[in-house]
């Protein structure tokens, strides 16, 4: 361990607190969505900043701000640490701007201490993570022209937001980066849930970002006169509705593990106090670090439905929905690395699935991923009331840092 | 029995017809909404069929279409039959047209015969029933000014509306009959359910009209990160309401009777398939003969939720609707009468409650109150799939008359 690095958790914070209010953020929270002005704003503050760590600062034609130091050793691919800093609506201060402050520190630590890693360093701040990720796709994938006509938050379509934050739209495909050019991709990120906090843990040594599938339920019944159809002749679609959203629950509860099923929305139609649903529909999320446990949960549900249409004489099926994305398995080594830097720090660590998604999960495609968490008060996240301590962010940083420098001396290969 | 009185199933027949063809029905069904130039149309050819049997026609201040023909006694409080003709949007043939046009062939049929009962007769086509009910009501009850500024589905105001067909809406209260200046009301309706057609039955001898109960059910849980709360630190408002929906459902089908309990509205929020819903909202809605048995529902519904807002660490918080609609019970005697008429028709009768509301509830205020029901294929009401065959018109229409002729001769009192 490099015992002069001390991480500044006053410069941390205030750095936290210099990209909302560039925000504008108010009671309403930040509302930094990707493209928007505000985002173009932070851009500008965090290139000053890198600019500050000796970082050469550009923007590749996907979007992504990225600053650079050249290693000591030629030839060796980069290590890259980043995170974003575009928020949803309404959001809260901290999501991805930690992991970007957290990157510009170890940075700016290298910097005045005249440390030179072996590998080149990128701090990234990634496009639109809470949208299209087209910035972390387009480093990790071809991507079809499709993309640049979808809209985002800000009202703009990802073409035209590249453009507005300085990217080229039309030379997507130059940011992408091949496995092995890239040794390895570290960041650090609030956990956005209670599991550390409830843990009494200080850092969450990521497993994985967990994969998701999304269906849409239909559930047909018969609409009805609420006052003259008898209870036993009823199809009473939002009564199997019910019963499913009871049995999606009790299926992912009944295994092990830290799986997860939701069921976020729901609609009942013609949706009137004085008339028998006729149809209900309803969205139904499964997420795992397995897609084994997610399908097979998906048939234990399936095989529910088929006894609760039976029940409820009504039909039940399901569409999937094209937003499925695969799990994506954190590095093992790194993981090792993480552990026990945070050991040598004092901290407490615990091994964790990320629930939500990350632009590390499109990395993972060309190169070995880590992802360092840090406790969310109350586990609240995309929201103004989302809160991480500074003596945490302050622990996640001085953790990613000296994994970066662990890995800077390792042999650690793909 | 008077033998000769014989209904003609051909002209009922074609008098449906004809009311639905004047309100132009296509393949969206019969669209006569209250006040509308349908609704207008459809009055004026009722009122030259009333005039074709001789009675004598005018509007009432409420808006009500009345054709009266006077006794054979003088000082004796008229019998009132009727229904209305105004629907729903999108709505079948029959509904309220089927007892205007059985009323109709009634009165024809006496005039026909010349026949004179001893009280008089009044024809009448209530004014909005499938809304405020503006009709019925200002004839049993003091109404106050704010029913003339309620929108109805044609979007006029009632009180535009009941200038347009006719009435005064400044001299309302002149539209109210006292308790005792009406003999009894008789209306013969579509049953709307599916309860004769699976028992067999030819007539339905209502024992009243259900009261009906209205709550806005409210589940206060908690929004979270559907990826990464959790299921044990979930506070989930869906599955709250989901559980709710289901003892709703099994509270309601506990005792034995023919009450009926339905959720026919449900929303959760925020209402993203990736967000644990942090609150959900529905309707209940209770219907029972017995304003008891729907209080006892209700307690046994409100105690249940108590042990599911412990379980799932909700709040649930019922909000009653100011639109409860207390039972009207029907006449014994005239139940009495209407079922021994079927069965000197050699018809099949049943007694059961009517779900839906009608006319009839506001009249029995003022008067005794009988109902006829006749049969709907597969139960289906509100809807062009609506349709009860000519016989079981006629049926209905003779067990209408015979109860009128039969109330004439008896003591019947209030």
């Amino acid at each position: 361990m490099i015992q002069d690095l001390t991480v500044d958790p006053q410069r941390l914070q205030s750095r936290i607190e210099e990209l909302a209010a560039s925000a504008g953020a108010g009671p309403q929270g930040v509302n930094r969505l990707a493209f928007s002005q505000a985002d173009i704003r932070g851009r500008l503050l965090v290139a000053s900043w890198m600019r500050q760590a000796g970082l050469r600062v550009r923007t590749d034609p996907a979007g992504n701000l990225i600053g650079s130091r050249s290693g000591s050793l030629t030839g060796l691919p980069p290590v890259l640490i980043g995170s974003h800093i575009d928020s949803v609506p309404q959001a809260g201060k901290y999501d991805g701007t930690a992991g970007v402050i957290a990157a510009l520190e170890c940075s700016q630590l290298l910097q005045d201490s005249q440390i030179r890693n072996r590998h080149p360093l990128e701090v990234v701040v990634f496009a639109d993570e809470e949208g299209s990720m087209v910035g972390s796709r387009a480093l990790s994938e071809e991507l079809s022209e499709g993309i640049l006509q979808l809209t985002t938050q800000s009202g703009k379509v990802v073409g035209q937001g590249l453009r507005d934050v300085g990217g080229e739209p039309q030379r997507l495909s130059q940011a992408l980066r091949r496995p092995g050019q890239l040794r390895a991709y570290l960041e650090m990120h609030i956990e956005q849930g209670g599991i550390l906090e409830s843990e009494g843990a200080d850092i969450g040594v990521v497993q994985g970002i967990v994969g998701i599938a999304w269906w849409e339920v239909t559930v047909q019944g018969f609409a009805n006169h609420a006052g003259t159809t008898p209870m036993n002749r009823r199809r009473d679609a939002l009564l199997a509705a019910s019963r499913m959203v009871m049995a999606v629950n009790e299926t992912v509860r009944s295994v092990p593990g830290r799986q997860v099923g939701t069921v976020g929305r729901i609609r009942a139609e013609p949706g009137a106090a004085n008339v028998i649903p006729g149809r209900a529909v309803f969205s139904l999320e499964l997420r795992d670090l397995s897609m084994q446990v997610i399908d097979s949960l998906f048939e234990e549900i399936r095989r529910r439905s088929l006894q609760i249409q039976q029940q409820t004489a009504t039909r039940i099926t399901f569409t999937p929905l094209d937003t499925t994305a695969l799990p994506a398995l954190t590095d093992p080594e790194i993981r090792r690395i993480i552990a026990a830097s945070a050991r040598r720090l004092g901290l407490k660590a615990l091994e964790m699935p990320s629930g939500a998604g990350h632009d590390a999960q499109n990395i993972a495609r060309i190169a070995p991923i880590g992802m360092i968490f840090v406790p969310s008060r109350a586990g609240i996240s995309h929201s103004p009331r989302e809160y991480t301590a500074t003596e945490d962010l302050a622990n996640g940083t001085a953790v990613l840092l000296q994994t970066l420098l662990e890995i800077d001396k390792s042999g650690l290969k793909r």
